[in-house]
């Protein structure tokens, strides 16, 4: 069990637009402030996604809620945006049978169909109301706020249809992850009985997957949470190390922040090669747009990293002439796989054929690996930096431990690009807007700003 | 029917941080010598996917092989990568049934569940192999070249496969989209008397959807394919217009590039607010990503626009925070879909929870209007420019002409960068490496380079 960064493709050691060494060496000699502010920052408790893996009371809730609902249930609905979706579906491709609601009930050891609603487009939750049996059905609705104006529409309209089909008993196949406290769900909750199981309060929307946000939901589907959280703790251990070299998120996160201040690579690709693993990058996107990208604290300037999902090998035929021979403003950052569970020999057919017959006697898992390795030679020969996070298999102990070197590198880039890696004051004025837009009573402010702003020209239109 | 763009909010007039008038002024007075630029270029036959609408004999080739297929398949397999996959996704994604695999084949009216191997993930062809009925599958290879790497050794597994289940039969279960004239794929075919559709020599695989690449797998998934060629007819007409206002490919394609030379915003986020279309932004990652990133002829500087895939209202919950904040190098295209077949009520229940009251009543195509109207307003309020293309529906008909106003926009941006957008010599070396990885004979040259490459550094490894 092991994963591993390999950065050399991203130093001017051996990239010639790579990173300097000067500025590599300052970075390791000025890494005691930047860790003391991160320990800082945790004793404050904010950093609460730290303290998952092994909070064991919280992983048990979600395990016993998922045992006690074994053989209940055909189909489970997921209500949640952003963090609370992201996370889940990351979890659920990489560690589950691919086309998992395509497979039979027992292909799938009795485990639920898994559907996700997160987004308001009426046709995806009419077609998903319209095909499951709500008797046999159960509905996790998840907002650490428990005021999400999506979630909130989606759980609605299910509510509505609960009630209608199963009266009273409608509560019984719903259940909420929210704030322990606070919130529009949680008060439900209690008024009507639903379960309910936590978010801790100090654990944020895109850091909360290894909370009940993606763990409930792993359980349910039969994911092994135990190595998930496993990986995880053994990465939030060596991110704890106060030397930078020996600190993997540490160094992740320095390294991306350093591309970007002394050679203007503001642009971070995540490119996993597998199928299993792409909706990591995903996950990954919210993570570092929405922690880093914002005004920073002294002079109110916009910043921070832009983050691009990629995919190995497709997007080779997709956006690798452009990480290749574009604007020189992106790092690309790979992830390997060691071991791949299945491989599939190429057979020897049409030898006679040079197009063909240099592919038959190797085997898929090493051609995709080649191709990685081709590519990353590729960019480093033309002064493109890059690094690539090796693990040793798609499991959950490196899934656990991906998850958390990302997390940890966040907190990291976001102490060194000078902001709040926690908030997201930036989404509240379209928040305020939609709620105009829809009659809200206290929107009123909200609806004279939006008064003020400029009607669609109809000159600039075409 | 109608697809209209509205830029209000990417010009300075409306929005403080958009297009200065007088660029926007130039660009309509410039625009002459850009419009007789690509009328050149299609003289000398390179856009030929400004005629795949009109093409007849191709259409009814996709149609006619679908009408005699119909029937004896229960499993549509498609191989292919970059060009020959995301256009097929789109397609089904946007005009199909949502989960169309885990619908009934009456559900399906018949036509075959989809598969597609877009990558050489061992995983994945292992997993649809072990699932589909050979006897009742029917593969299409799509590869312009005949030789792309993955494609064939997805072939091969394939073919071995075919082979051993179906001896002499296999090849009924192959039809191959390939060069008329040119490659492995067409020798093969021709050799073994496998049905073979053509791509026209001078249509490049990325503006290849509109062509067999897309028709043919569309066709057999019961696309009504000639509404979806007539719009996109009806948009090439448009794009013919000589005046700059009067021409939306040229307004999209101008407008960005104005915005990446004169704002420094070279990221172009794609936004659909639609679940349908959000693969239409994958489609347009790599149309934009690998036309116009690429050295520029004079200086050979790398130049070039990164286009972003978000997907409206989910992301709001994840890019939107960077979009709003962070550093300000960026422009989104929303799409808007004017109606929804299918709408959903929000019911009027827990009226005495503030959090959820203002919500009953709204209907749920409302409320995704509303959250992108309150998206592009709170941008072009914090001076972030903005368009949005209004598709009248989300139909054959109006992914036709989106799709071609995107190539058209494609064609002049390349005009404007500089840059030749219709090849890709960008991945030619990590393709190198590949080949003399993987042994292969005539890539003498390339192994040599690959030596010179640096080693891994274990110090530059955590």
């Amino acid at each position: 069990m092991a994963l591993r960064i390999d950065y050399t493709n991203m130093l001017a050691g051996a990239v010639s637009g790579g990173i300097p060494a000067d500025a590599w060496a300052a970075a390791e000699r000025d890494f005691a402030a930047t860790h003391a502010a991160v320990k800082k920052l945790q004793g404050t408790g904010a950093l609460g996604f730290l303290d998952l893996p092994r909070d064991k009371t919280l992983h048990d809730r979600s395990r016993d809620f998922a045992k006690a609902a074994r053989g209940k249930f055909d189909d489970l609905v997921l209500l949640g945006i952003g963090g609370s979706a992201l996370g889940p579906i990351a979890l659920h491709a990489a560690l589950n049978a691919r086309d998992w609601n395509t497979l039979t009930k027992k292909e799938r050891r009795g485990r639920p169909r898994f559907h996700v609603l997160d987004n308001v487009d009426p046709g995806t939750i009419a077609h998903v109301m319209g095909r499951v049996d709500l008797a046999r059905t159960l509905f996790i609705v998840i907002s650490k706020s428990g005021g999400t104006a999506e979630t909130m529409a989606q759980y609605l309209i299910v509510r509505g249809a609960l009630n209608e089909a199963l009266g009273a008993k409608a509560g019984e196949h719903l259940v909420f992850v929210t704030d322990p406290e606070k919130g529009a769900l949680r008060d439900i909750a209690r008024q009507e009985g639903i379960a309910a199981v936590d978010i801790p309060p100090n654990v944020g929307g895109r850091f909360s997957v290894l909370s009940p946000v993606g763990i409930l939901p792993a359980a349910l589907l039969g994911v092994r949470t135990t190595p998930l959280l496993a990986g995880a703790a053994d990465m939030a251990r060596r991110c704890r190390a106060a030397t930078l070299r020996e600190n993997p998120g540490a160094v992740f996160g320095v390294l991306q922040w350093l591309a970007d201040v002394h050679l203007h690579r503001g642009l971070h690709v995540l490119m996993p090669y597998s199928d299993p693993l792409r909706d990591v990058s995903d996950w990954f996107v919210q993570l570092w747009a929405e922690s880093l990208g914002k005004h920073r604290a002294p002079d109110d300037a916009g910043v921070g990293p832009t983050p691009i999902a990629s995919h190995g090998a497709t997007d080779q035929h997709s956006q690798v002439q452009l990480f290749m021979e574009g604007t020189p403003n992106k790092t690309v950052s790979f992830i390997q796989v060691g071991e791949h569970p299945v491989d599939v020999a190429i057979p020897k057919l049409h030898q006679d054929v040079p197009e063909l017959a240099y592919l038959g006697g190797h085997h898929l898992g090493e051609l995709i690996d080649i191709e990685r390795r081709a590519t990353a030679g590729a960019l480093a020969r033309r002064g493109r930096p890059n690094l690539t996070i090796h693990l040793e298999h798609a499991d959950e102990w490196h899934l656990g431990a991906l998850i958390m070197l990302l997390e940890v590198a966040t907190v990291y880039a976001g102490q060194l690009y000078g902001v709040n890696a926690l908030n997201q004051p930036g989404v509240e004025l379209g928040k305020q807007f939609t709620y105009a837009m829809l009659g809200r009573a206290d929107a009123g402010a909200a609806r004279r700003e939006w008064e003020t702003l400029p009607k669609p020209d109809p000159d600039a239109s075409v």
